[in-house]
């Protein structure tokens, strides 16, 4: 049979019925299905046709040790987000994406310590406690830490002006399930727009800020892992972030904070900003 | 609102409410809206999620001044067929892919030269009339052709074997709207195995095989251009083409020719593989 817009589907979706592993069939088999019916409707010309094969050439290509373009494209197309809602946890902190900047590991570090390497403006502590849904709280529990400097650039990104590592912290909770680092307050800032996303971004008149947030991986034994954002509230584009990624919940005051006492008990001088984050990790059924 | 599993394609969807060019604003909405069901149905992991960004960029990288892979990927998605369908002609020679090896342009060539720079070992005529949909021959119709070798590759890929535009030529028609020129008779040929879409294949159990088959794209003042294969019928692969791209109307006996007088009205020895195609342009609207 000739291949036709009607029988197109079947026939490319039945080339795939011999895979051996089910769920790559399965995922295979739908993702002709919904790609096919996206074609049928918008029905590109060829010149169409070879603009998105360019851009997505270009996106691969953009990718280096140090940049991933085609994460920064599904976040933008909040793909990234709706995974990562899909997959979140039921009763624990809520995820929000990973974003493109976990591509070093973070440096184990003691708590108190800063991830500041630069000398900030500001200093800023930040600290919680991870806890199960159970309420107790998670001795040991591993708190993978990433963040942007003052003017919104994470070290891979000013490789000439950051030490690797910097704004980056890999903390273990202690026996109160406790954590706290020094750090600055991060500041809002555009994805890269250097790239075929910025210029998509740029020819559908979106911004590409996100607003300021510290990124966090948290894990303990026996709980589901957590990937999220501490978001400054009230930071810029707070209700538009770039890649969909704000939630209510996820929302934390940095507050200016005064008192020598609490300064004390972080081993910073008063006055400093002090941002307290809590996180909740679902038992592991 | 937060983002929601519910509320996403809204949100993205609403992202690109300000796209100065009207057609972009439709298409990327309608991506939004595909891609998201897409990802609500298949509910990928996070590890399935990383699987596809590593895939895709994996598949932009292996992209270079010689190779396609992005354009492989969307020909074995029955992408690259499904939008020439989309765009063929009513009434005119039935349009096919244009396949990823159409990257160099095509050394002008007179009526009757050889596109076989290397000296196969069996001489073909291919031969043909491009006619309107009226019936009337098109004088000085452009005629743009390539194919592989009798071991089935293409001269970028084998750039220390082959001469560049080997197997490659631009053809004007005659005034009685013909074209002739001598070649080999192409092999049938794996598409390129050795980067993410063979393994796709191979992970799907996909064989990666093109019947025989001599491109064409040929075009005319006042009407449609054509994209399409001139198939040999009989070919290997002819019923599993890995890229959907054959057509019965495209389908060509390549006959083996022992009378003497027909060689020598393309200037050849008898015997020779002579095959005609003709080939019909739509009259532009």
């Amino acid at each position: 049979m000739d291949f036709t817009v009607g029988s197109a589907t079947a026939a490319v979706a039945g080339s795939f019925d011999a895979t051996p592993d089910p769920r790559l069939r399965e995922v295979m088999q739908m993702l002709t299905q919904h790609l096919h019916d996206f074609v049928r409707e918008a029905a590109p010309t060829i010149g169409e046709w070879n603009t998105a094969i360019e851009f997505l050439t270009e996106v691969g290509r953009s990718c280096s040790d140090t940049r991933q373009e085609f994460i920064l494209l599904s976040d933008v197309l909040g793909v990234s987000m709706l995974v990562e809602t899909i997959n979140g946890q039921e009763g624990g902190t809520e995820s929000t994406v990973l974003g493109p900047f976990h591509m070093t590991e973070s440096p184990r570090r003691e708590l108190g310590d800063s991830v500041d390497l630069i000398g900030g403006t500001r200093v800023c502590v930040v600290s919680g406690t991870v806890r199960s849904t159970s309420g107790e709280p998670l001795a040991g529990a591993s708190v993978d830490v990433w963040q942007c400097t003052e003017d919104g650039f994470y070290d891979v990104q000013q490789p000439e002006r950051q030490p690797a590592g910097n704004g980056r912290g890999l903390f273990r909770t202690d026996p109160e399930g406790r954590f706290w680092f020094r750090t600055v307050v991060p500041s809002h800032y555009p994805i890269p727009t250097d790239g075929p996303v910025g210029r998509l971004l740029a020819a559908t008149d979106r911004h590409p800020y996100r607003p300021a947030h510290v990124h966090f991986i948290a894990s303990a034994q026996g709980h589901e892992e957590v990937t999220t954002h501490a978001f400054v509230a009230g930071s810029a584009y707070i209700d538009s972030d770039a890649v969909f990624a704000v939630k209510k919940n996820l929302m934390v005051e940095f507050v200016e904070t005064t008192d020598p006492d609490i300064a004390a008990e972080y081993g910073v001088e008063a006055p400093f900003v002090h941002a307290e984050f809590d996180i909740v990790l679902q038992e592991r059924s």
